[in-house]
């Protein structure tokens, strides 16, 4: 990771000097580089071109770095990973453009591994990811929201960079098997870490995380354990979700009662089993991937970091 | 053009209706499409694989159009192309994200050419696009802007994409030196192209042009017939200066006023110059093209096409 940091310093610079400033303000918090260590550890594990590997791995984590600066514009955020967000420091049309400009520096970075076939996967990830983001826009506050609909929206803005940050290395490698074995694990790894997020929104500790408890209950977005209660509500708890989540008449105590209803109907645990289904969904799609020549550890590692990423939750 | 049309139509599409409503908004709005038709003329030209030109025509206007919803975000635009801008109509956020598709898609349709060399020419021009709108951001307002920052400012933000724009058609045909060629024509073409539309903020017919005039001066926007008349400026003509585009303190008439002081100091006449002589620059690199083997009806053409731009000027 020290050589994608390296590589990342160095490919943010411009001779506009806001541009690494800001970039750097985000990708300096502390974030947990999940998508580019991916990338590392899937390459070295097919003994691909590490070199390019470096490079990959610094363009994924600029187009994630590139979506939460236009996320937080979007949702008008105030705070990302416990500091105040970049749009507030900097301001919303810095940020946007700064996300831009991040974005069109991964593909110069990809463009230097001279794979068209990685750039293709990355191009049509990036491309589904700002689909699932309007996806999620336009359902925000809609309570007609199912279980469908919620995993196709994750599985658009988040699971399909985590798939591409794998499926990367086996085309790197040009190890066919692999890659498909690793765009099945990258994406049901995504899908576990998003509903994790999700359920951990409503019972994480403040300090520990660095974001609010109850941020997506205040925006309106429906997510797992939401959708999870409303199956059950009744015609009294509806109502409550009508008037918080649609009409955004919040009020006192509103999250605690929103998390009890969770509690109440196991929409909490039903969210956690189902993360921890697609954390081993994840781990078992490894299984394909012939490891008679493989480093053991590392392949160990990999199948042990879904389970790692669910038990963050209680 | 109209195998262009019908590629940009095809390709915006998405299973997320949104998508394709709002890039079409802008799309069909009548814009000039100068920079895919750019390189269709110059494909035709170097008799290059048609095909793939569409494709890359398209990618150019998908470009060009996620800047337009970017900037219009960026800049608070109300209006655009005559109509109610995109941000107004569909939502600031939904815009953002609209454009972030429609750049990706641009990626998408770049890789289908199968030219790395095409993909690190685009994606190199939308960083330095990115780079020149934030440079803009940065000073606006700030009266110590020169030609020289200016020129670097419009380079980035628009002949930058007009001279990739042309030199991808030289990639595409494998030309090196109508390549080489095409690069300085389209960048020259560009500069002419935006200090006349920088000279016609100032005396355009509102009606014609679908965009009102002094549309800068009232963003603080400082550009070429406003560095000129800064350059001239007395104490007093300073102070306005100062008061209408640091401090934004715009009164009735101050338009004219401005305008009046730009004719007053030869402002005006001096951007017009400015863009007759990039005209002429572009004209003059084609010259280096061998023309033996080529359709004359279309280099005619494209030599005369600088001049029809800046013709738009009185």
């Amino acid at each position: 990771m020290k050589e994608v940091n390296t590589t990342i310093i160095r490919e943010m610079h411009s001779d506009v000097p806001l541009i690494p400033q800001l970039a750097n303000y985000l990708i300096a918090s502390g974030g947990k580089r999940l998508r580019p260590l991916l990338t590392l550890a899937t390459s070295r594990l097919l003994q691909a071109n590490m070199e390019h590997a470096y490079n990959l791995a610094a363009a994924v984590e600029f187009i994630h770095t590139a979506t939460l600066l236009h996320d937080d514009v979007v949702d008008g955020s105030q705070e990302r990973r416990g500091q105040t967000s970049a749009n507030l420091v900097f301001g919303n049309q810095e940020t946007v453009l700064v996300g831009d400009f991040l974005f069109s520096r991964a593909f110069q970075l990809m463009v230097k591994t001279e794979s068209l076939e990685i750039l293709g996967i990355l191009s049509k990830a990036s491309s589904i990811i700002a689909e699932g983001e309007i996806l999620q826009l336009q359902y925000q506050g809609n309570l007609l929201i199912d279980w469908d609909i919620y995993k196709k929206m994750i599985g658009a803005k988040t699971a399909s960079l985590f798939s591409a940050s794998c499926e990367i290395s086996g085309a790197l490698a040009k190890d066919k098997a692999a890659q498909d074995a690793l765009r099945t694990y990258g994406y049901n790894l995504g899908i576990a870490f998003q509903i994790t997020d999700d359920t951990l929104d409503y019972e994480a500790q403040e300090d520990k995380l660095g974001k609010n408890i109850g941020d997506d209950f205040r925006e309106g977005k429906i997510t797992a354990p939401i959708l999870f209660a409303l199956e059950h509500a009744t015609l009294t708890e509806r109502e409550f979700w009508e008037r918080t989540l649609v009409r955004h008449e919040i009020q006192n105590n509103d999250l605690e009662h929103a998390t009890s209803l969770m509690i109440r109907h196991g929409a909490l645990e039903r969210s956690k089993d189902l993360a921890r289904e697609y954390a081993q969904k994840a781990t078992l799609s490894l299984e394909s991937i012939p490891t008679l020549s493989l480093d053991r550890e590392l392949i160990s590692l990999l199948k042990a970091l879904p389970t790692s990423i669910v038990s963050r939750l209680s």
